[in-house]
């Protein structure tokens, strides 16, 4: 129940060039394979679910399971999947699906996703609700990997997150740290760097994201709840065109570290026997430098003139 | 080739719920995920085949190879699959396929399955045939894995076997080997028991086992042919109902402990080259307490007033 | 895009008799699991591609990655297959489909596999075409893995090569080295003997191989360019009919040691950023002793009256 693009007019205005270019059965995908990297060969879409059960780099848990990287779900068929459009103005269109995470003993969580939105508007919304159907108390963890390349992304792109803190994920980001706002072009060698914020939020609860171009009058901004989403992954891919270039805005129940490596932040919640979650995020396509400057201006009063603290040391060492 | 559900007037009459509540595809399924256990994912028949090539619960072999959780024939695809009615009263209605376990130079067995059911009658019979095609011997395992829930399994139900010894699984179920024949109603923290059982036969060489609910007025029972099948494992799963409450009456050449475990038993058999083996089942619904009574009653006659002999210690130490 | 068999007016004329009866769906097979041998499940096809990403026996790699036998790209689902008929006589038929091995940020090679027959003639062409899709320069193997069982593999069949040197893949071939031309009957107990060869070629850069049954009135020949495939292993697997009594004749950049050994023997290539690489087969069918007889002079005078050396240190040392 990813989504692969966003398209209006015939053109591609949310996505990425992935060099995984066709949509890939999950039959095919074997998420244990080198080392639990399987889920990259499936790897092209706007939008990946990276969950429930577990999310974050591959890895054996302190129970001695390999957690593949970025869990199961993505590469779960859905069941029960709806197309509705309401029959009153404004012809809201709702497309909803089950995937069920059912392992006997082991885990029963369920999501209901849903993706609403109404024709004509530059905005949509995910709304997705984790009902862990067990009698027992489970974790879960859960990351939006939404994914931007061309046309947003672009040397002199820029980002904007309402935050109070960021961190670089491993030694190799710290040299970017500074300059984390903003992207270089395509870029051989590059890879990829990683940061991990705290993100605030207005009265509302309401946290914004907003990536934009160069020129500020294009882009795209994700609004989230951080009493559902706590934490923020922004991740860097800016390397070469053909190697995928794009990058990631990823709010989430946790940063992109193995499960085992999260515990001890707190970053793996609880949901208990029978407990639903629920996770309400707004997509908004910024056409305009209108557009974009209202959405700056909306990360801006979050922060009330606050700075982001910038962090040197990650927050796990992985060197250990 | 396994047997989800049996139902008649509309009612589900033998199975359970799982958790799992999907029959799910074997290509979604990759057995050697969470170290052997991804059986686990499609996990919710009435009747499960484990084997053949082996049995068991998931663990490295003597020979560094991973053998995965009840083996691979459940989630392999069956082929030349029949259903043929005869043209005679009473119109026997026989289901057959073939399920192949060929891997080149690895192991070539071929098991047809049978299923046979005369129109109007509470029985149905299995009839496998496993061939090893290979021109060298092999060893197999098979396990008839069959589970039932609502509406035999309650509070009070109980379960007969014809057999001279019972013993636990491991060290968790020694406290309830006393009470092995009786079931707890859905039981939060319960987990699981298991029992291993050696049974008996008549002078045709039958076995029977028998479950049926507090009143005794429905059931089911089983027959099998000790030369065939020497052991009896009971699976106790008397957990929360969302949790998948239910019982096991298996059947097998062998019990649930991994392979390496059970050669030293004597309970991995060889089946020579080109040699062929039958496993022959009859499964009777018990549909008032006559039935119950009559079935209880050959179970008795089989035991010929001997009592089964309680062994308080595992056959096998798994704290090695 | 492998080739099952080569029928001509109904009867197979290329192929072997695998255990593996079926052609299997990839979505079915588990390369990983067996430590890495689950291509076994479904080999069973004249001519498997084994490469591109790796090739050669299961092992982990010094990267610590798992590299399955034989790679990914037989159990890699073709796009865009195409099949062409010229409208001007002959009317040559060809096959193409594309077949990509793309994974974010491992490997972007794509091979355009091309299969061409002239409707009437005896002949049959292979030109493959890999392009490392990626900014990054990458590792590539192949071995083209043709396999043939009856109605040419016979006790007395001969094998020819246009090789230089042989030599044992393994201590067990040692025993074999010097019959190496020759073929036993099915052999309980054989398995299988593996020898690498270091084929030559002629002015124009072809090799050729040779196999015809005992009575040299019918064969098959391969010839191949030896700056596009510069090794030739020649699997003698004369075990028993039902075991799979077959032999491959496999030209390829590598033998079929796994990866890391056969990096310091400078058989792992490496493919630019954006480079191609062409891979021209001619597989022809020889079905008379006047046609074995040109194939193997062919041979011979690729040879000059030179003999093959034969070596009798394997390449690699398995035993540590």
């Amino acid at each position: 129940m990813g989504i692969y693009q966003v398209r209006k007019e015939g053109k591609r205005i949310l996505g990425w060039d992935s060099p995984v270019t066709e949509i890939v059965n999950p039959a095919f995908i074997d998420l244990e394979s080198r080392n639990g990297l399987g889920w990259l060969d499936g790897f092209n879409e706007m939008l990946v679910r990276c969950g429930y059960e577990w999310t974050g780099h591959p890895g054996v848990d302190d129970n001695g399971q390999l957690l593949s990287l970025h869990g199961r779900v993505q590469n779960t068929p859905a069941s029960l999947v709806k197309i509705e459009i309401d029959d009153e103005a404004p012809h809201t269109i709702t497309v909803t699906g089950v995937v069920a995470e059912s392992t006997f003993k082991k885990s029963n969580l369920s999501t209901e996703t849903q993706l609403s939105i109404i024709p004509g508007e530059n905005t949509f919304s995910i709304n997705d609700t984790l009902t862990n159907k067990a009698d027992y108390d489970d974790e879960y963890q859960i990351i939006y990997h939404s994914n931007f390349g061309k046309p947003i992304l672009e040397k002199g792109a820029k980002v904007h997150a309402a935050a109070s803190e960021i961190s670089p994920f491993n030694d190799y980001e710290k040299g970017g740290l500074k300059n984390w706002q903003t992207y270089l072009g395509p870029t051989k060698d590059f890879d990829e760097m990683v940061f991990n914020l705290k993100p605030i939020s207005d009265k509302e609860g309401n946290s914004l994201a907003v990536l934009h171009n160069k020129d500020a009058d294009s882009g795209v901004s994700m609004q989230f709840k951080t009493d559902q989403l706590p934490v923020l992954t922004i991740w860097k891919n800016t390397d070469t065109l053909k190697q995928g270039y794009v990058t990631g805005i990823e709010p989430g129940t946790s940063y992109a570290y193995n499960t085992k490596y999260q515990r001890p932040l707190g970053l793996v919640p609880t949901i208990k026997a029978g407990e639903q979650k629920h996770f309400d995020l707004v997509y908004t396509v910024l056409t305009n430098a209108a557009d974009v400057s209202q959405a700056v201006d909306t990360v801006d009063n979050i922060m009330k003139k606050e700075k982001i603290q910038l962090k040197s040391e990650p927050l796990v060492d992985l060197s250990h």
